[in-house]
């Protein structure tokens, strides 16, 4: 049900030096599924991350936080499973995953930065993680498995790759990233790995992914539900080229921000029940801080979602939207509504040379944008979001059984 | 498929002297279909009302707001359309309904109040509503078929009646409203109507309806999208006993409040594609503020109202909601949530008493609470919402067509 995307082709899938794969069927929730992934890192490898501003957020984001601080070893992901809402028997289970693999790999357990993705509010079963570790450990794997190992209702495993030409040499960029549901990036998607072998200083590294999330991740909505588990860490093996100079740093930017890009639309295309692939871009407002309020009010509604569902161009919904977004003193009457190039509302009403029948076609497509211009100012602000379906409601009403 | 709502006895809606009802079918949308409404006021009524806080609000908002400073003669509602995202040609529209019926009625213009609600973005059909008064003048209607016209995409009329002792004697207090999508209140419902015969001044029942309003309309939400056409107006014909006494203005309001109350449950319990009627109670908050935000944040997330539908305790869904409302500095090793009298979480986790069955048989009921205990200050918010289900995409992905 995907809206213009297939798996990946894994040899477009460059492996990235100084990141070891490996994965397990651990049987955490489901038998026979891939759904524990360690990814192990080469000494002297630098870690960045980004992670949920849910307040109730996850025993494995509470723990990876802290131990970020940490030279880092290995990130372990398992899926089936959030650990989140289980209060300190969540962080001693998260934990004791870190203990079990750094034993394994003869380091600390706060140089492992763990990761979970599933039901909410169930205790996490550890006795599986561990006993899923050896065989993780024993087998090497590529991207195309460790994003298959991170689906939950996921349905096409999400990756991509670059490589740039930095002073030194050639430097690869390959990240992977899950999604589907309870998708609103506030500050990372679900879980996002991007990794490069290039050399970077942890501090530049981190404010790399701060701006990378916020013109990627940061600019997706599924269903409007920011996760407890939000994640999105950015690995620099430095077994690589070392990205030297402010010129290397933004070409390795640049390859990492289209990586993450692609991820997080393919997220949006891959969403529970996506039938389209919205684009949502609201224009000439004062800020990019109202302008993102306008667009989110848009990509949130259930009516708007559900028209894009049905193409059905009932676009008064989208200027209803508009007008609840809390964008201050907004001048409705300014506002001009377009669907790709049919301009359909003009200075705040239906424009007169609008005929239905174009917004039908227009909306009829898999992939189509809205664009509203607010006419106030020179701020601007796009996001990705995809239609609420009967299958979302199925998906979602029947996740668990 | 309204939840415990059947059609009001019209035997138990008592008549409201000095508001004179009449309607008729104009074929405003679709034939045979009563769509309008007339509402005829005695001379000296007080007329007061709240309306929709979105910035796309309707022309017939601008114009009743406007026209409300005037002694207001009668009201008139058409459904099928919301005369709203039309521009300066929609309030030309909605003034020359007004006209239309001032002249019919020899008051002027600005002595009408005219509400609209249907589809938006669609020229208002002025002809058929003009050659829908005659008929709607001469026949008089009682308020179940006033309820009737009003409705849209309802399948319930919804009308509540009651009478109170004043020191003076004996008032009625009767109202209707529709509801059933693009349903978050703010200031009001989509449509509200409740009168009395009692004489009260218009300061005095502006005071009422927007107390009225804050515990009433403004505690309900089906899909967090606020109408364009929100109105919520309190008539007091005067012809009436008066509410002389302050202590017989609180007897009054009480008897609006539970009118009210009614009238905005019944709008959940005939919610678009409602199975459930939850309410939401937020305790133990620093504020009533950020009790209803934490309360809005669950009654609005999709993945809380799909496990509500499928009657699935994912309750960690609910955690995840509170974490999101932006609650400054919530500590959510506090947080204990309830399902009726289950308590489903404690301290911020899983409750090790809880089972699964226990949050299946609550959740099962056509009913239930769900309850949320912030341990951290004294106030409390409560609001009514519904689940979302398969109909409510079909009906909204359906609506036009």
């Amino acid at each position: 049900m995907a809206v213009n995307l297939s798996p990946p082709d894994p040899t477009s899938l460059y492996p990235v030096p100084g990141v070891e794969l490996g994965i397990a069927m651990a049987g955490i929730r489901k038998p026979d599924r891939k759904d524990l992934l360690v990814m192990r890192l080469a000494p002297g490898a630098s870690v960045a991350g980004v992670f949920t501003q849910n307040r109730f957020c996850a025993a494995p984001v509470i723990l990876a936080k802290k131990h970020l601080k940490n030279p880092i070893r290995a990130l372990v992901v398992n899926t089936g499973n959030a650990n989140a809402g289980t209060g300190r028997d969540g962080l001693a289970r998260a934990l004791s995953v870190c203990r079990a693999l750094a034993s394994r790999l003869n380091c600390r357990p706060n140089q492992v930065l763990p990761f979970s993705t599933g039901v909410i509010m169930e205790p996490l079963p550890v006795d599986r993680i561990h006993a899923g570790l050896p065989g993780a450990l024993a087998r090497n794997a590529g991207w195309l498995e460790a994003a298959e190992a991170i689906m939950t209702t996921d349905t096409v495993p999400k990756a991509f790759s670059r490589k740039v030409k930095l002073s030194g040499g050639e430097a690869t960029v390959t990240g992977t990233a899950k999604g589907a549901g309870m998708i609103r990036p506030d500050m990372a998607t679900m879980l996002g790995f991007v990794a490069t072998d290039a050399k970077v200083a942890q501090k530049a590294l981190q404010s790399i992914v701060k701006r990378v999330a916020d013109r990627s991740f940061n600019c997706a909505t599924v269903d409007g539900d920011t996760s407890t588990n939000d994640s999105f860490m950015l690995i620099a093996s430095g077994v690589g080229v070392e990205a030297r100079s402010e010129k290397d740093r933004k070409i390795l930017e640049q390859a990492v921000l289209d990586v993450s890009q692609r991820l997080a639309q393919a997220i949006i295309r891959d969403g529970e029940g996506a039938t389209k692939f919205v684009t949502v871009t609201v224009q000439r407002g004062r800020s990019e801080a109202e302008c993102r309020k306008a667009a989110y009010a848009i990509a949130h509604s259930p009516l708007v979602k559900t028209a894009f569902f049905a193409s059905d161009p009932n676009l008064g919904r989208i200027l209803a939207a508009i007008g609840n977004a809390g964008v201050k003193d907004l001048d409705t009457s300014k506002v001009d509504l377009y669907i790709d190039d049919v301009r359909v509302a003009r200075s705040g009403g239906r424009d007169a040379q609008y005929r239905e029948e174009q917004g039908i076609q227009a909306m009829k497509k898999p992939e189509f944008t809205v664009r509203a211009v607010l006419n106030r100012g020179k701020a601007a602000a796009t996001l990705w979001t995809c239609d609420l379906s009967f299958d979302y409601v199925k998906i979602n009403a029947e996740y668990r059984t």
